[in-house]
């Protein structure tokens, strides 16, 4: 980890404390914010990303992704697991890292954590759907699911959409104990927050502006009855995200129009991998554009089948980079030899092997 | 990069200088040796992988690759690119990092850089297929594009195979001799190092035993003619390795025995794009394995057109992992937020925040 590369060839390293610390900084509020911004400007230019489904290894105890992306200029890459067990071993259920890339020399200019990241950025993107999707009055949402996941959603809907009343449930009570708490204790700007811990998911819906599920089932779960869908709510569908888990009653899907990141990859992996591969998806690309309606009624269901893109990452990537460039957060690392002539590897290692004291002694 | 989470929870980190280091600890000879026998005890594994062809997206400027594989134990991915303009900017052409993970939890036990890593699996890997398809009396090599792998390519078959006659050949003449000069300084066991700079790619083939090509042309070179290729020779093809990129005479493809390591992949990115998808071609492992033959006579001409495959990369990775942690060469780094709850990972945040000194002030 020393210094020995000229300094354009050297990646920058973010590891979980350097993430915690950038949040710390700007403070959650204003880096949600700030993703959501990345976010909405990296979705308005859709059609210069080269994009693909995720590349998946499956194996009985989980999945482990990549998710790759290419705007031409930057290239950047997420690699994901799905450990539904790792809670029973006290591991957590999904962790990441990722890179980025020039593409015009393949540098890789970043290196880092994704775990805390991706929690934020789904979050971020989650909001950023309810902004052209949920009413304008919203104010109330049900949380269904209160894990790793629901703190950040609960933050990011109340600092990006003002919800204030929050309707908490899981079926683990603990669960939303412990998310009450830290809820409880989170500083946000204005009014402060009314949470809620509710006996079943219909207490926690009922009269609900926007419910949001984000459970842990396996299989094809229902954590949402057809029968608690109001007119007027928005659903915000984040925890069916792999093939073979799903959260909601078909009967919900064919009520609400549903908006989705990449159809492809939704098709396969969201609540519409129940549904016929026809059924009527609209891109959420095309809602923030403008080339698309959003929400048209006042009693219409709008549901957001978020699964995560991987453009998604390119953006907190990029986010994270400029921030961590800003400031001054993160360690210069040495991914790639600095020869001083290219082609001369062999006498960069030559002298690399040399430089090392381990090799005096 | 502090130690504040449970140590199994951690990441080992190799920069490019930890891997020089060990290289050194070890001694190149025995590194490449360590390293062709666990690729020669991962091919033989072969049907335990789950194998995909590389996904890459393509600039203008170059390539950047995913290459995963797993083997249900553990799941390794490269991401490499392909640059071949760089050297005009005093930057490599092919930079790589990858990481390793365990199949049952997802975790990320080793990230770290595999540029020269590369370098020496591919090496390795050269001098592996030699061993079973070159004639057992070979000492003789030319070496056709004397660039940055070109050392390695020569010190691997000069450590695995006995090689000690080199006819280096380069279109630039300073990449000739600046390869001879670091050959001229390689402390080998054994018989000394013969190296000769030719002046044409005719003259260093003529007599040789098994001819190296690994040149950074683009497109669909000729360095080597069908009428140089002479009975019992081994031919190893390395720089044909993306679509686009070849190297040899079409007739020299079908004048010798093709072995490949991932067909599906060879025929994209290996010499045999240049033939129909039906050509003959026998996969190296089952040689390696004793289910297909090798060279059966003096004068067969024998082909390894080497790609690269993800199989090389895992095998690396794992040879890494074994001796950074018998060394302890290397640095452990948290990209996973080490939380006593798995569902508490805002709760984590909150502590990782105040535990900051830069928060403090």
């Amino acid at each position: 980890m020393q210094a020995h590369v000229p300094v354009p060839l050297r990646t920058l390293f973010l590891d979980t404390h350097d993430v915690a610390r950038l949040i710390g900084i700007l403070g959650l509020p204003a880096c949600l914010r700030g993703l959501a911004g990345t976010l909405r400007t990296d979705y308005l230019r859709w059609p210069d990303f080269d994009k693909a489904a995720r590349i998946a290894a499956y194996s009985e105890q989980g999945t482990i992704e990549l998710m790759p992306i290419t705007d031409g200029t930057h290239y950047s890459f997420k690699c994901v697991n799905g450990h539904p067990g790792n809670g029973r071993r006290g591991l957590p259920t999904v962790m990441a890292m990722g890179a980025l890339l020039d593409c015009d020399t393949g540098m890789i200019r970043l290196l880092g954590e994704l775990t805390l990241t991706t929690a934020l950025r789904t979050a971020a993107m989650s909001a950023l759907a309810a902004q052209v999707l949920a009413r304008r009055d919203s104010h109330s949402m049900a949380l269904i699911g209160n894990g790793a996941q629901s703190d950040f959603q609960a933050l990011a809907f109340a600092c990006l959409l003002g919800i204030r009343d929050l309707r908490l449930y899981d079926v683990d009570r603990g669960a939303s104990e412990r998310l009450a708490r830290n809820l409880a204790g989170a500083e946000l700007p204005g009014r402060p927050l009314s949470v809620r811990i509710c006996d079943s998911a219909a207490q926690a819906v009922r009269g609900a502006d926007i419910v949001t599920t984000v459970t842990a089932f396996q299989g094809r779960a229902r954590v949402l009855d057809a029968h608690l869908v109001e007119p007027g709510m928005h659903l915000n569908a984040v925890g069916g995200d792999c093939p073979g888990k799903t959260e909601l009653d078909p009967d919900i899907l064919r009520r609400a129009d549903v908006f989705v990141e990449f159809p492809p990859q939704t098709r396969k992996e969201g609540e519409i991998q129940q549904m016929p591969a026809d059924f009527p998806v609209t891109e959420l690309w095309r809602v923030l554009a403008g080339d698309a309606p959003g929400r048209t009624r006042t009693e219409q269901v709008t549901l957001f089948d978020s699964v995560g893109f991987a453009l998604e990452d390119y953006s907190a990537l990029r986010f994270l980079q400029v921030q961590a460039e800003a400031h001054q957060v993160g360690t210069w690392v040495d991914v790639t030899p600095g020869q001083t002539d290219p082609r001369d590897l062999y006498g960069w290692l030559l002298g690399a092997m040399q430089d090392l004291p381990a090799l005096a002694s």
